[in-house]
């Protein structure tokens, strides 16, 4: 099954229509490198190629231009994530899709930021921690055990899964391209981008 | 004269064309008082009317969603003027027309601005000091006045007047419908709004 039939998926559908250009939420969350920032961006240029209007905002760009200063306590990420939930809600609303990539570790705040966007899409990006920390990209983890970076999501503190996500990526096992495409078919089957021709036939 | 010839006016002209659904920030700046949010209300009411898309980036919004902890050192300021230009820039290349109303006092970050959104309309809200003051809707002043606030932009801040604003708005003199009507002028002529079909007449 691609796309989890979850309760909030299915609110979704309740309301279903194909409206064009209609701007929805896309929030991935996930671990330090399980791939969100590259997910964005394959769902970024799919979603260019059929002339939508998209933004990324993922957590490298948030913390240079609205979050700089922001520490990584509990209150400093929810200040960080509301930030990015501001913004997403006045992008969507104009008929943006746009595709958040941040961490977001905590449920109640990413509950939050689904209540204030009327569209929203949760994604869980889904990579067990050994693989995150082995790819370590940025050399966070490496930081986090030798004790240099203190409250690391998935080592001193706690990652909240998702509990109702309307779209599960396994990003530890899938390709970038089956995970992107994931979110793809459920912008389509939840009404935000009208089906391609070729999936049609 | 409604609306100034200056030099950054002329550039605009220069390559001008009426385009649909163009967006554009529009970027209020003045002293505490003297009418930003009000003139700004105006102008989106007006853009609603006439079914654009429209969103209000005013000083109070931008300091509870995206710049609570700031204060008001230049340094805190340029972030906090900062962070509303690239929320701004990321909208209105969206097809949104964004009316950001913040004191912004300093001319070179307003510069920064202009330069990172595309497509940028300066207003000047000129209000004497003296007026701002005697209306006081806050009650900043009478707190600056008596040491409460440190560098409280007019009394013991500087505000740098525009250099070259595509549009001045004289709030001590004209009623808010009078200063709103010149922005919306300026949205026509440069090619960022239909001409209403009164205009026309």
């Amino acid at each position: 099954m691609l796309v989890l039939k979850s309760k909030n998926f299915q609110k979704h559908i309740s309301s279903y229509k194909i409206v064009n250009n209609k701007g929805v939420t896309v929030w991935l969350t996930g671990l330090s490198g399980a791939g969100k920032s590259t997910i964005a961006r394959h769902i970024e240029k799919e979603l260019k190629a059929r002339n939508r209007q998209v933004e990324v905002l993922d957590g490298d760009l948030i913390r240079t231009w609205l979050s700089q200063g922001l520490g990584f306590s509990k209150k400093d990420r929810d200040i960080n994530v509301r930030r990015v939930g501001f913004v997403a809600n006045l992008l969507s609303r104009n008929g943006v899709i746009v595709i958040a990539a941040t961490i977001s570790p905590y449920q109640d705040i990413r509950d939050e930021i689904r209540a204030i966007n009327k569209n929203f899409i949760e994604v869980y990006v889904n990579a067990p921690l050994e693989i995150c920390e082995a790819r370590d990209v940025k050399g966070l983890y490496a930081k986090a055990r030798a004790g240099e970076i203190k409250g690391f999501t998935g080592i001193d503190d706690p990652y909240e899964v998702p509990m109702n996500p309307e779209v599960i990526c396994e990003s530890g096992k899938e390709t970038v391209e089956e995970s992107a495409g994931k979110v793809i078919r459920a912008l389509e089957e939840l009404g935000y981008l009208q089906v391609a021709a070729e999936s049609l036939s």
